[in-house]
């Protein structure tokens, strides 16, 4: 039996590795699956190489995404905040928007979406009542890249309190709060009033925080709001909006701030500006969405 | 506030995020997992931008390690079984075990290594009485790479049954059962009595089963023993004996078999052979274990 053997079929050093294993997974029928997992062998096993792992350092490295694995659960989601952190999640948000030169850059997802936001009318407070808070109020523009306006794109806006925690991980808030839907209109245009957001450090009890401690690294996101822009022959835009005079904006430890991001959150005085109404003072943002031509496609757009 | 952001501190397009983040990082005080972290990043990275991952496959990947982490049991660990079939623990247990030309090569140790077997006496059994299965005797040497033997080494030996399942994955097994701990003698000798493990397939009903099945690959290992070596003065050597005559062999699908691995299990007719009082046919396997010289380290000798 031994002299049977094929020659490639067993691994005698660590060079052979890689092709055996490779020659191993030849068979999978997806052909994208197929293409995934060979690169994930190869930059992996050249990860390994690269910084020729020990044996201890391998098992407390399984032992560290077991620890990610495990810290996951309804509320959290632990694996999310990894790739975040280690700039993986930035990266893809980037790469799928590539030539964004003429529209708007994306930004990651980050794990606090929901879909299924309230719908609202434009110009209704996302916030419930008696939010504490500076209010804001956003304006915002959906256009193509011709600058023309689009009209009826659902815009999904979600954003953290003004200590820094999104509804479901605050039993004080109300469900859905600080979410909700729009729709353009004609003039492809979007209003709402809401709260300033606070930033916030991302969840540190688990073994992500411990990482992110080992490397000297804050965990504060600046603050910002997310925006995912659904429209008829548009890609889908999933992106942020980061507040100017935020804290941490040059060391978002999730790496999200893109400069075109970054929006004028204007103060101003109660009795002044365009909401002279308002009794204490306030902000407003306004800030324009370019899109580009597509197919409405990732996340799954919210059903109209 | 927008002016005064560094310039290297804000994403603008996919090409400057590895930078970036490894920038995030430079605070890292431990310099060897700064080192692992960097390698990382640089690699994990280059796995995206090689694959172009999409965002829907890149969510599909996060919940796959998710899976991955949530299906670990106090008794099983199906982290160690995705490193195992992508290669990655054969891979670092070779790298680990570079010039084996004239010592035995290392193996990956595996899930099911527990530590603290019951020590015997040479000629002992590691099977319960009436256990199942062919007998198989033992015979072993660990010696230096002068061909000196080496005395006193403490030889951990673990395998699966007769029907391929270890004793803490399976209720009828005594606890520790097929677990055992030797000492060699001044001739660097041990010995033991046992049955014949069978190959086994690993387990399939966690998301690494659905990866193997969409690879078309079988999920068998074929029939083996391990064993860790302790001796002051070598390194510790973590290795497989496989049966020549097993299937899977050359399809081992957690890459584990090495040519220099492979044992002889000789068979011999009831009353026949070395151990003729037998009255069934029976099994017997020689086989030499090389210790280079070092330090015992990896995995913690066990308490002597």
């Amino acid at each position: 039996m031994t002299e049977s053997l094929r020659p490639d079929s067993v691994i005698d050093d660590a060079a052979t590795v890689t092709g055996i294993v490779k020659a191993a997974m030849a068979g999978t029928q997806n052909p994208r699956l197929k293409e995934i997992v060979d690169a994930l062998v190869e930059h992996g096993h050249a990860f390994l190489k690269h910084v020729r792992l020990t044996d201890a350092e391998f098992e407390q490295g399984l032992a560290f995404v077991r620890a990610v694995g495990q810290a996951c659960n309804d509320r959290h989601n632990e694996v999310v905040l990894l790739a975040d952190v280690l700039g993986f999640s930035t990266l893809v948000a980037l790469m799928n928007n590539a030539d964004a030169s003429t529209r708007t850059p994306g930004a990651l997802l980050g794990p606090f979406y929901r879909g299924g936001s309230p719908e609202y009318e434009n110009g209704e407070s996302i916030a419930c009542e008696d939010s504490p808070g500076a209010p804001l109020f956003v304006h915002a523009r959906v256009l193509d890249t011709s600058g023309r306006p689009v009209a009826d794109a659902t815009v999904d806006v979600w954003q953290a309190s003004p200590v820094g925690l999104y509804e479901n991980q605050d039993e004080s808030q109300p469900e859905h709060n600080l979410r909700g839907r729009f729709r353009t209109g004609a003039d492809g245009a979007l209003s709402f009033r809401s709260v300033r957001p606070a930033g916030y450090p991302v969840p540190t009890d688990g073994p992500v925080g411990a990482l992110l401690a080992a490397q000297q690294r804050h965990p504060y996101r600046p603050a910002h709001l997310h925006f995912a822009i659904f429209a008829e022959g548009h890609a889908t835009l999933v992106s942020q909006v980061f507040a100017d005079d935020s804290e941490h904006l040059d060391t978002d430890v999730v790496f999200g701030v893109n400069r075109r991001l970054i929006g004028q959150f204007e103060q101003h005085a109660a009795g002044t500006g365009p909401h002279e109404d308002q009794r204490d003072a306030y902000y407003t943002l306004d800030f324009d969405f370019i899109l580009a031509e597509g197919t409405p496609t990732y996340p799954t757009p919210p059903i109209q």
